[in-house]
């Protein structure tokens, strides 16, 4: 017997116990006790992303013993966690961004929330945490943001930010499936991301010799360790005077995302044809709800050719050099679209004529997305929180 | 202006703030302030591993503004965490493992901490986490041990297992270096690997559809992003009746390592002659204290060939038909060497003849590593903490 064993048995043995524990938690059983002292709310046009947060939060534990707790809304404090936990040591652990809007209208709508619950469980699933009912945690985000209303901008050019995470708190070094978990979740208004109103193309750099992601890894879910790792590579980028490092993969320097954005071309292709061209989800892509939102509105449209395809760098330079470059764009939660204007690589720096023409589309998806989000459309895309 | 970009300035513009803070944390200064209450000993022989922890643990907080703050050794307690910090959303965290051993003349040693160190350092650069002097870590953790020197086992089958952990705390969801960390070691006692005081060969499954690490990524330094993203492929070889995952890399199918283990295979190679072979530390391999010694061991003999060089599963199989292969064994701290018996591999189960030839090589690793871990053998590998 190995008695020392790091993948104890207690980790594959969740059949038997898990007949009496609860599958998951219930919206219909949130206790709110929601923070009495509030805190002023800042000017949402000199906010810093991500560094200010309302005053409560969802919580909900969980145990391989009892299942899910009932989940609180309750102040957000700081979290008590044993030095050990799996997230500390192992980043078991895993996150989602998704966004509240106050609309023209006064309503205060999500963005096809569905989808970021949807790649959550799949996250949960490779990072072997426990799942949930999406549907109830849906529900629950629904309810923080409504007691958390007055938080939500009041502005059409910025918003709540909500963060939906998910952590391993099993206090033991065993690398493992682990026993016990908490689910948070808090909320950080967000201001314009381009606050001049007007699009600021950024600059950037591709070197094969950091990849963000592999075939047979974790780059398609939204775990931490795709992003911490990332960070050592955005540092060189700035010292290079980039702002944002291009991704590459392979032999043939495939382009696949930008920072931590999903990337768009749109171009004249090789066969002469309009297309609008994003990586495929082959595993080392994150499957993002902007992205998916920008190819939804592209083949609704049905004005040019939609694929998602591999791009190298080879390809991109020649469509460079015979002028077939028109556009080209990150698009994520942050900013939605962020157009790029130069590329540095390998010592050479390729000038993208994204701002040059326009940029039309990346303009087209970015007004189209916010009269969404704002509520000036109608859309099924879209769930009212109040 | 993009003001609500995820890489502000902040985090680049260290030089003119870092003039006037602490570069690092000093033993001299450690405040001990050990816990007054004690916690009973356990039997180390029925011990799992890290679910036990000392009464006390080393505590150094470091922030962009003021630079690393006194060490503190004091009771070992639960961190209060900002939900926000980058540790629990981005895996911006890292950590070491190394023992102290009670040796048959009563002293406790360590082994060569030093190697420890100097990969803390390299995982603290590649994670954007601060620096620290090595030699002062190393002091504040001999202090340590010497503060809990009763929970190192009365035992040479025994050891108290140190766990070094940094972690970035700054509370925002900017995935950018994080401007405020905290160091600390907390301490296991840890039973003997093989129980029965006799080796159990492990059984290994390889699929190429799961990557441990890649060239570009972290896989050669101990972030915690490279073990959660393991788990999820370590419980289907426990599904498939294996206990431990064999990494393979490329498309030749190279093989990398076991588990959390370093991988070594002894055999009479395609030349004829006797070797000791191990992956080569190329980027995508952990540079293991175990790998290392074994091999330093190996060349001091001076007995076979000694190799750092790929090795595929095509290889192997070859050596398997052709009887070349004697021992195929992990290696790490917390076994020192695991004897590999068989491997699953694209349907097929094949044999190692590991136990059929001793383990020889692994046996005579084990004894000799041992020998100077506990003491019995005088060797400048080791560091007394009293």
């Amino acid at each position: 017997m190995m008695k020392g064993c790091q993948n104890d048995c207690a980790a594959g043995c969740t059949g038997a116990a898990a007949k009496h524990v609860t599958e998951s938690f219930k919206a219909a059983d949130l206790v709110i006790n929601p923070a009495t002292t509030l805190k002023e709310k800042p000017d949402p046009n000199g906010l810093v992303f991500g560094t200010v947060f309302t005053d409560n939060m969802l919580f909900v534990e969980w145990s391989l013993a009892s299942g899910w707790d009932t989940p609180h809304i309750k102040p957000l404090e700081n979290l008590s966690l044993h030095p050990a936990i799996s997230a500390l040591h192992y980043a078991v652990e895993l996150f989602e961004g998704m966004k509240a809007y106050r609309g023209e209208d006064g309503k205060i709508r999500l963005f096809r929330p569905s989808l970021n619950m949807d790649r959550m469980l799949r996250s949960a699933v490779r990072a072997t945490l426990p799942a949930f009912d999406k549907e109830e945690l849906l529900e629950c985000i629904r309810k923080l943001v409504e007691v958390e209303k007055e938080w939500v901008p009041y502005s059409t050019s910025a918003s709540l930010y909500i963060r939906p995470t998910l952590i391993g708190t099993e206090p033991s070094l065993g690398v493992k499936k682990p026993s016990k978990a908490i689910l948070y979740v808090i909320l950080s208004p967000v201001g314009p991301y381009f606050s001049s109103g007007t699009f600021n193309p950024i600059s950037l750099w591709a070197d094969p010799k950091y990849v963000r992601a592999w075939k047979g890894g974790t780059g398609d879910c939204k775990l931490g360790g795709n992003y911490g790792s990332s960070i050592y590579a955005q540092r060189e980028a700035m010292e290079l005077g980039c702002q944002q490092v291009l991704w590459l993969y392979g032999d043939e320097h495939q382009i696949t995302e930008v920072g931590t954005m999903n990337l768009f071309l749109y171009w004249q292709n090789e066969n002469g044809e309009e297309e609008l061209a994003t990586p495929p989800l082959d595993g080392i892509i994150l499957p993002g709800v902007t992205r998916q939102s920008i190819l939804d509105l592209a083949r609704m449209w049905g004005e040019f050719k939609v694929s998602e395809r591999y791009i190298t760098m080879s390809e991109l330079k020649t469509a460079l050099k015979e002028n077939r470059m028109k556009e080209m764009f990150g698009a994520g939660t942050a900013c939605v679209v962020c157009p790029i204007s130069t590329i540095l690589y390998l010592g050479e720096n390729l000038h993208i004529p994204t701002m040059e023409n326009g940029p039309q589309i990346a303009t087209r998806f970015l007004n189209q997305l916010s009269d969404i989000q704002y509520g000036r459309e109608e859309s099924e895309w879209t769930v009212v929180v109040s």
